[in-house]
């Protein structure tokens, strides 16, 4: 139900039943690799383009999550899946596949948690009993579609972001056991006038904020409520700037209450994805993957994912616009509740 | 709620508050001219780009049909919308102009109903008190990314579309006095292996018709309970072939119950469009503008319009992929109801 302006509060309690996170082998490399469900060696997966490629992770992850929840794919209502390659095909194509009721959204990397929100939404509104929500990238296909192929090898700045080769399904059902969908916040469009598509955290920091923000005037409370506020891809840019702009926002986060998917998911010591990464299928594994793991373990009681993205594309950018970006919030907690 | 395995029954009665329609030159010369309320004369709009075109009727549609509501922005809880565009920028950068949360999504021509669909089960729910759903296409910016550039003056087979160039915008409320939007059926991805971008009605119409079944499977009743079932833009070619279904399949849909938004827009006589009109705002315009003014009026008393959309990408087509399409249908109702 509509919680202040912007935001959905759950009541009946919809559950993730089942999560599945499959990655490429930089994301393997990293110090998440143990969290993942396949980590493929090969970045081809044996197929002939990069964009089937991408296309077979998110079969796989769909797949995955079907069966971890003990489902058939005709059990489930609908399918929200969406991603960054143009007319979103990696998800239409593997909607083809799976033949279930399908709804595509696009929020470049902020679509992981829209599509969460909508399927928590239909769940707990009682318009579904499961839904299956999912997104994906791949290194090559993005950087191909949005700045150069990789195999002309040029060269980034160090404000550059790494694309997360990587796919995330999520199932969640009107009841079983999981962790528990309690809220979310849709974010509107933000544009600080940043123009420079190899500095993409420091444009979606302000929408990130912009959404923590209406989240938290939404829902009366504090930030102490969650045990940890994880942005989707501001990398190391845009998390220096978005914890800049807790402060000057009197937003009382503290450090070790917040991380960032795309800080968390390489080693960047030791790998070359310049300020971190990115990507849908960022926050879409580090989530699926690795915090979930964290609630059912009982490690994170309750965590706010804010996914962020960029709503360029490199036709706006040609055209000399500057770059709008939106992020959306889901809360995750642990079963045992409040 | 939940109907069946793919629809929502909506039993709070949300209303469609107000729409707004848009068109270009052409479809000023057409049959539903009047119906419209711009018509633009200069196709152009006064931009220096057809994209910039594109966003600016969006943005007109959105406000509107926000206007026309006796509303204003800040009191839309979310807009819900997509378009054909890569990264569906006509829609982003119109939320940015807008700032209402923003939920984007892609369905190609399809669009103009999963949004529908979307906002009337939000509303429904209590999700929200007023939903804008919105989409759009320029015949120049969809020519120009899926086929050719305008321009360049390539022949066209007459089974090809001519792009709608229209948007349209429509507030779902949870009271307030209107037609109301009682159903919807969210479709599958269908595809029978069609490959030619010049001959969308024909990979649409088996889409269109699954939706179609499931719909009339999941609410157990039959074409009977609809004054008109329209299809959003199959056109000459996908017309005659879903009708030809229909009997196959021995759905009971007589010629004067069916008609499409591709044939409606456009005189094929006089006006040079090959099948007929295509292009996410074909639907959206068609319906918005013609069709809710024949509901209010009561000449119609209850529809079906099934949008279909092609989601296929340039690339996709250029290695080799067939067409998946898919449909997604929303029963509109006069106040008066059953």
């Amino acid at each position: 139900m509509l919680q202040g302006h912007q935001s959905w509060k759950f009541t009946k309690r919809p559950v993730l039943l089942s999560t599945a996170a499959i990655v490429g082998p930089d994301e393997g490399k990293g110090p998440l690799a143990e969290d993942f469900d396949i980590v493929h060696g090969d970045i081809t997966m044996g197929e002939s383009t990069w964009e089937k490629s991408e296309k077979v992770m998110m079969e796989e992850a769909a797949k995955l999550a079907i069966k971890k929840a003990k489902l058939t794919k005709e059990k489930v209502n609908f399918y929200i899946g969406g991603d960054l390659m143009n007319q979103i095909i990696s998800n239409s194509f593997a909607a083809r596949t799976l033949a279930i009721p399908f709804l595509g959204i696009f929020g470049a990397c902020s679509t992981s948690m829209e599509g969460l929100a909508l399927a928590a939404n239909l769940v707990d509104s009682g318009s579904a009993d499961y839904v299956m929500a999912g997104t994906c990238s791949h290194n090559s296909t993005v950087e191909k579609q949005f700045r150069y192929p990789t195999e002309y090898g040029s060269q980034k700045p160090p404000t550059a972001q790494f694309t997360v080769t990587g796919a995330g399904a999520a199932i969640v059902a009107k009841q079983g056991k999981g962790p528990v969908i309690t809220r979310a916040t849709m974010g509107r469009v933000i544009d600080m006038g940043i123009t420079d598509p190899f500095n993409m955290g420091a444009a979606m920091a302000p929408a990130a904020l912009d959404t923590i923000e209406g989240h938290f005037r939404d829902f009366k409370c504090d930030p102490s409520y969650y045990d940890l506020i994880v942005t989707g891809d501001l990398a190391r840019v845009g998390s220096e700037i978005i914890q800049a702009l807790f402060i000057k926002h009197n937003l009382k986060i503290d450090p070790a209450q917040y991380n960032d998917c795309g800080l968390m998911m390489y080693d960047r010591e030791k790998q070359h994805v310049q300020a971190g990464g990115s990507g849908a299928g960022c926050s879409a594994t580090v989530t699926y993957g690795h915090l979930v793991k964290k609630i059912q373990k009982g490690e994170l009681k309750r965590i706010l994912v804010v996914a962020t993205g960029a709503l360029l594309s490199p036709l706006t950018f040609q055209q000399g616009e500057s770059i709008p970006c939106i992020a959306h919030a889901v809360a995750i907690e642990h079963e045992g509740g409040a």
